[in-house]
């Protein structure tokens, strides 16, 4: 249900982008960047939030939450750019670099970090104020000091703390997702930012894990790439169990998180499942053997 | 008077990129990028036709202008990157990835976009329809199908009409510059969108003339570019002569195009110092010679 509201918004908005007078292939590349999709879980959580908030502002709400997808698949396509993880694939798939070159990569990255904003611009908003506190949301998740791209960037810097990388490459983008979830909603946001941040943080952490203990097949893209890129990682710097350990803890001041409102058992639930879906019993086992256990989907 | 309020806002923006606690080099990669700027001539225009329209609410005029002077700035430091043009020099000192490597180039690009529209959702909007109407204008310019990406993307197709190209990839920020501009200001926006097309094809038409007949010196960036890259080309299409006489027919029409306005005179004026400017005498002399004559200042 959540889903399928994401699934139309975003067809919509990747729909604008093509027009039989304008360039096709890259209308084609920014269609392979969004569909078919990963989890999209950023979206989910935003508009599960806004929901639990009341879902004041349906169509804000919405297109808030597909936004946040978007930059989140720019960030993907320019991440697999050569200069940076060189990746052939993604989901399984040829990466958009792979299937289209490298300059109508570069473009539809940046065509889906305006087609985000446009997507929330676009809305029949019912308050003036939310729809600009909205885009702040999303600049702010994305631009630097502190956004998605600034998260990057610290993979550029001779020395970067694990934790402000971490805090920004994923962080921001979950921070946006339930603080700006709420704002839409009609709620209370900063209340539901450290929920945010909380899965945030667990949901890179299990990426770190998986990078060490999945193969290329299970992941569907490379694996090893952060001591391949040297790239900081929970993983690296506490150890597999120690990591294991982190990833706990903080979905735990997760679940803590939640403040008090409606909906709050149905995002219990969601939290947890989505717990066991970034790090299965059988992610666990595979880190105590050679990676060899059953096709998992990729997280992104 | 109008350069100075553009730059104020650009420093501010640019500023916000900045904080102790983010990654550095990408701050300075962005300042770089947009300081010292070139002539500025996009946002001069849009500020110009607000402030012909009434000024109606300066600092959305202001701020919507300085975003259109990011978003160029953005598809400089990309259109630069090795896969595109691999240009090593931009208004005549090293390009954004030959001083600070490819990937803050590419992420570079990327976050003066979404400061871009940082710049104008901050506005202290006297109108909030009318911010929404500035956001939509800038979105519009430079995502696809029509925007300056699309513009860009042009080069990836195996064919392409000049024109649209053209429209595009110049044509678009000059057509949000003017249109967009009479908005914030308080005027009717599409009766001034003819000036900014015009214009902005004038803009790209200039430009190829001088990529043919000025060198990298007076260019401040690699000459003879279309013909090295095989991009459609004005000059190349009508030969050299053939250029300068659409040129002038595009000038003219841009003059024609001014709606009735109290600073319609001073407009005026602003449309033939800039033909000036960008085509001077020494320039149309120089076709007629090998390039030689005295250093002139990069359009962009």
């Amino acid at each position: 249900m959540l889903a399928e509201r994401i699934e139309r918004v975003l067809i919509d908005v990747v729909g604008s982008a093509r027009h039989e007078q304008g360039p096709a292939l890259l209308a084609e590349a920014i269609h392979h960047s969004v569909f078919p999709g990963g989890a999209r879980i950023r979206p989910q959580l935003a508009l599960a939030v806004s929901v639990a908030c009341g879902d004041a502002d349906p169509d804000l709400s919405e297109r808030f939450s597909a936004a946040l997808e978007l930059m989140h698949c720019a960030s993907l396509v320019h991440d697999d750019l050569p200069c940076f993880d060189d990746a052939a694939t993604r989901r399984g798939r040829p990466s958009v670099h792979a299937a289209f070159g490298e300059r109508l990569a570069v473009l539809a990255g940046d065509s889906l970090i305006v087609l985000a904003f446009r997507c929330v611009i676009r809305s029949r908003v019912r308050e003036a104020l939310r729809l600009q506190q909205a885009l702040s949301m999303l600049e702010f998740a994305v631009a630097p000091p502190f956004g998605i791209a600034a998260g990057q960037a610290w993979e550029c810097e001779p020395r970067a703390r694990l934790s402000e990388y971490q805090r920004s490459k994923t962080g921001a983008l979950f921070a946006a997702a339930t603080e700006g979830g709420a704002i839409c909603g009609g709620g209370d946001g900063p209340a539901w930012r450290l929920l945010g941040e909380s899965l945030g943080e667990a949901y890179q952490v299990a990426d770190d894990i998986r990078d060490v203990v999945l193969d290329q097949r299970q992941l569907g893209k490379p694996a090893n790439q952060d001591i391949l890129l040297d790239r900081p990682s929970a993983a690296r710097q506490f150890g597999l169990e120690g990591a294991y350990a982190y990833f706990d803890a903080l979905m735990t001041r997760a679940l803590s998180a939640i403040p008090p409102c409606a909906g709050e058992a149905r995002l219990r639930n969601m939290v947890l499942a989505e717990s066991e879906r970034l790090l299965p019993l059988s992610v666990r086992s595979a880190g105590l053997q050679p990676a060899a256990g059953p096709l998992s989907i990729g997280l992104n």
